[in-house]
């Protein structure tokens, strides 16, 4: 009985939506506390319970923007995932969008660019990789690595990257423009944290494939990391194309809370389902005289 | 007690590896029972439990394909998947692919080609949607369908369309070269089965937007279609490539059979992790002291 009570009461008390938006001028990514489970009250069993009705909600409405787009509307979601190494981004993956029907996720991973990529615009292979109408894209990194790495490992000039936030920017508010909803998500875990999932990696063989040395080069560079998320934060969250900032040291809250931010962006679309474009009387006619 | 006997004793009597493949000269659709469930020993709650386990297995064997190519290996998984109208390719992909990572799966549905498609040989738009390196790729028809729709309907003179298997086989025979295991599946359906189903998507205003008048014009060209299948059933099974006709009338037993034939051909495969490229005792060391 009393652990009934106690599973009725857990949940969101706010939603994430509105909690976890960095207020530019206000938001300081050197304090925020990643250990933290910002207005989720309950346990990680109650988040695990609930991202099973929750999956069920997302796989449904999937498939509403899905439908949307046969029938002529051309709306699709993209998330962007941006986080350090073992953040986290690949459990996001695996189990939130694991939960929609794999027809309906358009899936981009965003490596080292390679030698044609780098001849173009930094946003050439952005382009390309937007998804499909009816779809949820997932960035696995993004655009946004051309104002991480390349600002933090001096891969092109100052004035290159400081030209990219406008960049970016008004490149978000086209795609928004066109009808697809984005959500940005940006994972941080604190050092510790870090290390420990690090060390996993190299202490099991089926995960040494996971772990690259340039992963503790990285660490190293996390000051300057640090700095360059943190004007990214303040120079790139839109009102079209906001960020969220995740605190990620228990996956357990940045699973439900990412799958919260994705229902909340298509429950914003107000989606149906299409009527039927033929005389449904004449069709079932026609099928049982077939 | 009885009920564990039972479920200890069921699952595949014979692989369906062994069983679903066509012989050239004695397989004859016309003579196929789509309700049968050929191999398979229990109840459809037998089969249910045992996509469980199986899902994680395929799940596991994805991961490790994946790895190999993050490894240097160039190898993929191709699922061809063809059949009637309503036998399921969609729940297929929805219950079978929803088990492995988003991140592992390819998804490329071939629809009525585009005019910029038209103009190009039909393999053109096949050769851009196979998979990448290390994941399982799921053709939701595909280009099977320029033997059976552009003979049936023709699309095409049939000097066209009857030299089009030769180049299939050709082709296919290439992709496999380059590492790509590839699985054909064809799924049939009985004529009143497929009824029902196209009856309950004209009687379900969630599914309105999945019926197509066209639905029922194909039914009415079902003896055409039947022999365009058994054409390319004995003409394009080939030892790279084989078909497997997989009776659908019940979605348990075609949804269980195609988690085994992946699993079997990522079996071949001889997978194994990746040894780590770095050395190991040196990086435990930096990430400890970083």
């Amino acid at each position: 009985m009393g652990a009934r009570i106690e599973a009725a009461a857990s949940g969101w008390d706010v939603s994430p939506v509105h909690l976890l938006r960095p207020i530019p001028g206000i938001f300081s990514l050197a304090d925020l506390d990643t250990s933290a489970t910002p207005g989720f009250v309950g346990s990680k069993s109650d988040a695990v319970r609930l991202m099973q009705d929750r999956g069920k909600r997302l796989h449904t409405l999937q498939e509403k923007l899905y439908a949307d787009a046969v029938a002529g509307n051309g709306r699709a979601v993209l998330l962007v995932l941006q986080g350090m190494d073992a953040a986290g981004k690949g459990g996001i993956i695996r189990h939130v969008l694991g939960t929609v029907n794999p027809e309906g996720v358009d899936h981009a991973p965003f490596g080292v660019p390679s030698s044609e990529e780098r001849q173009h615009h930094f946003l050439w292979r952005v382009h390309k990789a937007l998804p499909r109408l009816g779809h949820i894209g997932v960035f696995d990194r993004s655009h946004y690595e051309d104002v991480l790495v390349a600002r933090v490992r001096r891969l092109v000039p100052e004035e290159v990257w400081q030209g990219r936030y406008c960049e970016i920017n008004e490149f978000e508010d086209q795609v928004a423009d066109q009808g697809t909803v984005i959500v940005k998500v940006a994972m941080f875990i604190s050092l510790d944290e870090q290390r420990q999932r690090l060390l996993d990696r190299l202490q099991d063989p089926h995960k040494y494939w996971k772990f690259s040395p340039r992963d503790v080069d990285d660490r190293l560079l996390w000051p300057a990391y640090r700095d360059a998320y943190q004007a990214l934060l303040d120079k790139t969250s839109t009102e079209v194309a906001p960020w969220y900032v995740v605190p990620s040291d228990h996956k357990w809250y940045s699973r439900i809370t990412v799958m919260e931010l994705l229902i909340a962006a298509l429950e914003s679309m107000n989606l149906s389902w299409p009527s039927a474009s033929y005389d449904i009387d004449e069709e079932i006619a026609r099928l049982e005289r077939s």
